[in-house]
């Protein structure tokens, strides 16, 4: 445990000496260093995935689940799709340097904010082994450093991923300590990294509900938490029911075990008998577990059999990542709303309707990252919003909300420049 | 205590119940309220400085220093620049519902970022009551409710300033809890609040580095960290000696106890024998007592008395909030910026130069919020960059930085308008 800890101080260290260097770095030698992660997560696809599978039959044959063991499973479009992220990445303008709000005060001083990078990113993460690639070159392109903490049953294809990076900035001249990357699966170092205020400037907590209440509650650093995404879809009186379906099935089944998939569907009680009927059928034949409230098994004749039963109380706020959907009858928009302001947690809300009254209330009173008219919450990412790759879904109001990519990692200078002024 | 405690956890819950109806309150409601407030101070300003002399006599007879003393006072003239500043505020534009990043992505869903609140804000402060209003009319303006908590050494100005916020709140339909005011001075509660991540979104310590310390070591929230201004000037080699002296002069003297003040010169070798006499005698005349290095000493033949005299270690990276600097000799501008690399407090910083290169490299290479050349570190505040009064000057890079003001103290929310798009 001393070795650990030694090490991760010494990790920690590196990483924030480093951070000066990162802050000058040319974009064309960040760029290149992304290239080269590209080529080499493609030449290095067979390692990578060789280690994933030893992971992964490791994490299977501990019982982890479905939904688990499908954010491990590294495939060779998976890292193809992680190399394209990279290269995006490097395609995207540099945000280092930009200045943007500029204005000259009535004294003639020229004022303007330019960006500049936040200093030192740590993840701690949980399955998902390609949160090793966005966070690192996110991190890389904007000039941060970052320190990478895996989960422990992917860890052979954390390092393997880590190990491309590594030596592709070691290649292209990106000083030491721009990405480093903890091995040991030992918790107590979680602790003493979000202890390490001196060194890091950021922790971003990657995984479960209660990772993230670890890490909020003992960082003595800023925080981003989000990935918890219990998302619903109202389904208006107004609503096309042909869209509603595409909707609601496409939010639910392109890919449930994310956080952005869909969790509850809310359905107005005017237009429940026309939408609901079909909803059963299309989610019988697509293995989606419906569980109703009482006014929804009416309306679909009562319970019958695993596709269809009564819901529990446990089921509203719930983020099922699997197929299964919670269903609830309402009675008008205010008490959707009031539902998804209790069950929601702020991250993807949709509604589909036809009304521009109902459309311009839930804009303005759903209070979540992202507010959905008429469209998938399935958009909820940071390379479907065109950002590039994405650093994490945050989930708070405080410094960025919803994707976070390049800008949501960068911070901010004021520069001003004078002829001699003085305050009168 | 009990009591204490019951009514906090009263006060916090009263905010987190305004934020629903602040969010949506109109911006004319809003500014009627302010312009209130801005009438009110005025018509009871003789209340006001009453309650303030009372504070003012009794923090005299306990000791406290001028500087501190300062902070406290009250003047007519201090109150009517609060009334301006409100009115300022009020005159700004509403940054609620502002819609910024907009974007239609290639599948026609039509994408943009609008501004909301935080939610509840907390401020933890010392000294200055003119926290009070600058605070809750920024929230008031921004749709958050705040809960404020003033020192003790101030508590019937605050109070008497609280009670114009809150009475003007009430008569012009702000719902109860915008502005809540924690009169009691029991330590205790600030432990409490710092744990309530339940009603409170932001909490911002206004005063001395142990506050600072507290506040960053306990809560559980987001915090926004500033105030601290270790100050530095370096006079270049190539600096115009005149507008050299001009600026560390307003910088120093036009009003010390300030965290943007002058804290240290610092003087290139080449130039130190043109600058450093003439500094000498236009602060002897001003009262200013030169700390100085020995390289310095030698150019004005060693101390002398009062006015002159040796600097010692913990000269350098103080903050002296009095009419004192510490002053250097560097061999360049490489020294210079490690200098304050070493001692800034990522505050403010100035350069004087005529160099091209010299001003692009202090630009670049100086991280602080706000980096100056050829003008003084009194700019540094909101109301001089024009961005109405200020909540706080954060030297965090996360959030914000530098001044911070409406925008500072609000998030977004994405919204998507669709025609039924869904992800393939």
């Amino acid at each position: 445990m001393e070795t650990g800890t030694a090490e991760l101080e010494a990790k920690a260290r590196r990483a924030r000496g480093a951070t000066r260097e990162l802050a000058f770095l040319s974009s064309s030698t960040k760029n290149r260093a992304l290239r080269t992660v590209a080529a080499s997560l493609r030449s290095a696809a067979a390692a990578i995935l060789a280690a994933n599978h030893l992971d992964y039959e490791e994490a299977k044959a501990s019982g982890m689940s479905e939904a688990m063991l499908d954010r491990l499973l590294l495939t060779q479009a998976r890292i193809e799709a992680m190399a394209v992220d990279v290269l995006t990445v490097a395609s995207l303008p540099d945000p280092i340097g930009q200045e943007f709000d500029s204005r000259r005060l009535p004294n003639g001083l020229q004022l303007c904010k330019r960006r500049v990078p936040l200093g030192v990113i740590a993840a701690i993460y949980e399955s998902r082994p390609n949160v090793t690639i966005d966070i690192s070159s996110l991190c890389l392109k904007s000039g941060n450093a970052c320190i990478l903490r895996g989960g422990k049953e992917a860890r052979r294809s954390n390092l393997a991923l880590a190990r491309v990076v590594q030596d592709a900035c070691r290649a292209e001249g990106v000083p030491d300590g721009a990405v480093e990357f903890i091995e040991s699966g030992d918790r107590a170092l979680v602790g003493q990294l979000l202890r390490m205020r001196q060194y890091i400037d950021l922790v971003i907590p990657r995984g479960g509900a209660e990772l993230i209440r670890l890490v909020s509650e003992n960082a003595t650093m800023a925080v981003v938490t989000g990935g918890i995404g219990v998302c619903h879809a109202f389904i208006d009186e107004s609503a096309d029911v042909d869209m509603a379906l595409r909707i609601v099935h496409n939010a639910k089944v392109q890919r449930p075990t994310v956080c952005n998939a869909l969790d509850c569907v809310l359905v107005h009680r005017g237009i429940a008998a026309r939408f609901l009927p079909r909803l059963r059928e299309m989610w019988a034949n697509a293995g989606v577990q419906m569980r109703c409230d009482e006014a929804s098994l009416e309306v679909l004749d009562g319970p019958a059999g695993e596709g269809l039963v009564a819901a529990g109380d446990a089921d509203w706020g719930r983020e099922f990542l699997s197929l299964v959907a919670a269903i609830k009858v309402v009675a008008n928009l205010d008490e959707a709303i009031a539902h998804i302001h209790r069950f929601g947690s702020g991250h993807s809300e949709a509604i589909v309707t036809e009304s521009y009254g109902s459309s311009n209330r839930f804009q303005s009173e759903v209070d979540a990252a992202c507010v959905y008219v008429n469209a998938s919450t399935r958009f909820t990412d940071g390379s479907q919003f065109g950002l590039g790759a994405e650093i994490g879904i945050s989930t708070q109001k405080f410094h960025a909300r919803g994707p976070m990519a390049l800008e949501e990692i960068t911070s901010y200078k004021w520069i001003a420049l004078g002829t001699g002024q003085i305050r009168e």
